[in-house]
């Protein structure tokens, strides 16, 4: 527990962890983060776009990262760090504050439920409640948070993070470094009837998910098991919160999917895809790399690398912005054509 | 638990509650709470909307509160009681019906982990594998039900009701009154990656989720802690189940969201907006005081105070229900079109 | 936990089980199931649909089941079963391989909270940290898995499957054979408030939820208890993952709901009905039966009976598709209609 542990970091300290350029006094010291809007004389903070270069100098934070062309200098009492990279520089000094990030401490807790059989790597958490049967595996340095079920035969592994009141199924295979946040399920049936006389019967789903190295998933997300074999989350994909995989789903490399959308049952999506908010993709489909779906648009065809796409059903973005803009023109239109037809049947009077 | 503990209400003692005027005799009495269509004789039930009229005399409903301006007199064996506002009256009468309302007894259950450092108000309910982790705070009358997490450094107030299983994760603070609905996941982390040459690269989310007064929040709903600062749901606002609020979101007081709605992060929303069911805000807007955006809509720019929006991107109602009714007129415009090109071409050979 | 006890089954065994017509070696044995397109050498597949014929002859499965009509002979080291419909066999067949299945096995866990006037039938698994409040009655064969909360005088019946965290608040009435996934909660009041001068006030939600046999919800699901009376999921309903039903809405019998699609409350839907993904249904309408409702479609009006509906609003699917085609020709249209008025403009000065 170092959650209320708020450490000091001076200019000359974080100069040095980030290599950069120090301009003004090498004493001045933070203790917290914020953006240039927020900040207090107690914050560091940066200058990620250069839309907000005014906002350093109104800024009352304490540092600001700035790039190395920033080149006016800072008013007395605050101090500039230049960097390649303000952003990413950044990133790795809110990481230094631990104060912010609560990191459960190694142990187990006495009201977890473990199962005899189970196998537990070292400096691990295993929270209140937590429920681990028979045969789970968990890697070293894994934190399985307080209230979370993990079914028989499934393994989780090195440096995950397991959030409070996660669900995974009987089998599923976790890689390396997976952020679960709470509430999610992994490994529910997938959704599956044959349509019988006597009512829909229930097609058995045999599979397991397997989630590669590097995947983070949000909140009460719902991933199924496969029917057969597996639904698959590729190595450093980004999932958010509420969103549904179906079963048999293949999920890309490093692939983006926002909140609220949904990916229906066997569709195979690409390496570096992007699916945006409360969007939907029919089944089956392939979508090919880089592919991108706009927000509350549905994929029901398959969807051409690289190309962005928008609106229900989908098409390339160029296309969906001219047909919502000739939209717009409609009801006019609809007076236009009214009038061109009056003055034709004029002529055609005026003609006989 | 009052669970089963039916009380019976006279007319007489239902008119004095609700300062009504009684037609009809004031021993009936009732034991539960009924739509008109519904009700048995041992219900009472009410005349809300005026064209439930007729059901009124058709109903066997016991008592019925019915507005002053309601002069049918009342068949043998049944009562009206007149009041202001029959809907708010039966509200009171419904509270009145306890047996309806499970409140779970004062007490910590012996199964719950709280942490020594906990502190706990007067009488207050901590139900069975309840996890209040270091330095938590709940306030006086509130009830955590059972399997909730309550995490690191937050604080509940007074008289507020956490449903089993829900997820409050660390440095949280819930204001007084608050009711949260079963599943519900408070401070998970917002969604935020800076694309590096190794693939997408966590952005800290250091901030923390405040909610306000009175707010209810339903089943669930991912409400994501912020970036920095804080994610706040001001008072009064209530949120239906599944909605999802991103990171940095300001919600305005008694604003409504409707079940499966989605808010983008830092989106700023004035005080009584109204988004209804399915629909969508895009990250970084300002929606103006009193709009409202309609279902399955999205807004994808700035909203004007008190305007009412549908449809995707999101247009004034009255543009939309315009352009839908024009959409619908299309494939015959596309007729009338043509019909026009062939009689120019007509009158152009005719005048050769 | 029978969960890595894979069992072989040979073709005899497979035939005699379908009482079908083994073409091929009668010891060909098989330990699992897979699609042709997947299958090992060790696995049992099927011919389910004619699109997929050629597959049968390049699969490498041990053994295919196909219909009567299948006459190509199969190559050395494999087997046909013949049969009268290989699906329903497939999945007969499926459920022989309990390997598959994880079924946990009767018992009570000790971490288990259970109110002493709780009632379970026998052969009944409770597991860890599950908690059952005063009153709760669970029928023989029933399965409550870990985590789950079942509230103050709710009923579960026989053979029921409730995974894991799951949450089924005070009152509820469960039927037979009733699968309910992870994560969802069955009971959570429904979304009602009266607005008065100083904010919305809470309507109390007074009824219940009930769920009749055969009944399989998925995980993160949302069910809301009725105002009065009931929220009603008639026999055989199957819903999918992240389903919103509001409160006293009726699903008739035999309905499928795909995930993410929401039911506005006091919905009335007709027997057989099919609401496809991230759709959705406005409150207090009536749906015909057998009608259906394509994806991320609204109904906004009251459905027919047997007709399939698309859109916002949703119109019958062929008006849709019409309007979607002509949509997409507008572009077009505003040119041409733009070149009439040119070509009427230059006529009538020609007239001049």
């Amino acid at each position: 527990m170092k959650d209320d542990n708020i450490s000091q970091l001076s200019a000359k300290q974080i100069c040095k962890m980030l290599d950069g350029v120090l301009v003004g006094p090498e004493t001045i010291a933070v203790k917290g983060i914020a953006t240039l809007a927020d900040a207090t004389t107690f914050d560091i903070s940066f200058l990620g776009n250069d839309k907000y270069r005014k906002q350093v100098l109104t800024s009352k934070s304490a540092i600001v990262l700035v790039p190395h062309n920033f080149v006016t200098p800072p008013p007395e009492n605050r101090a500039w760090i230049k960097c390649d990279n303000p952003s990413e520089a950044f990133i790795e000094i809110t990481q230094k504050f631990n104060s912010y990030q609560y990191i459960p401490a190694c142990g187990i807790h006495d009201s977890a439920s473990i199962h005899h059989s189970v196998a537990i790597g070292n400096n691990v958490h295993i929270g209140a409640a937590v429920i681990l049967e028979e045969n789970v595996k968990i890697g070293c340095e894994s934190v399985i948070e307080a209230g979370s079920y993990i079914g028989p035969n499934s393994q989780i592994g090195e440096h995950c993070r397991i959030h409070p009141n996660v669900t995974i199924r009987e089998r599923s295979i976790i890689g390396q470094r997976v952020i679960i946040h709470s509430g999610t399920v992994i490994g529910s049936d997938g959704f599956g009837y044959i349509n019988s006389s006597d009512g829909h019967k229930k097609i058995p789903q045999s599979g397991v998910v397997q989630i590669d190295d590097d995947v983070e998933i949000g909140a009460n997300v719902t991933i199924d098991r496969a029917r057969f074999d597996k639904t698959w989350i590729k190595r450093g994909a980004k999932i958010d919160n509420l969103v549904q995989i179906g079963h048999n789903v293949i999920i890309g490399e490093n692939v983006i999917i926002v909140a609220q959308a949904g990916v229906s049952g066997s569709v195979d999506i690409g390496n570096n895809v992007i699916i945006a908010g409360q969007s939907g993709v029919v089944g089956h489909l392939k979508i090919g790399e880089g592919a991108i779906l706009m927000a509350k648009s549905v994929w029901s065809r398959d969807a051409e690398p690289g190309v962005a796409y928008c609106g229900y059903p989908a098409v390339p973005r160029q296309t969906f912005w001219k047909q919502a803009a000739a939209v717009q023109k409609l009801p006019e239109l609809l007076k236009r054509v009214k009038s061109l037809e009056k003055e034709i049947e004029e002529m055609k009077q005026a003609a006989d």
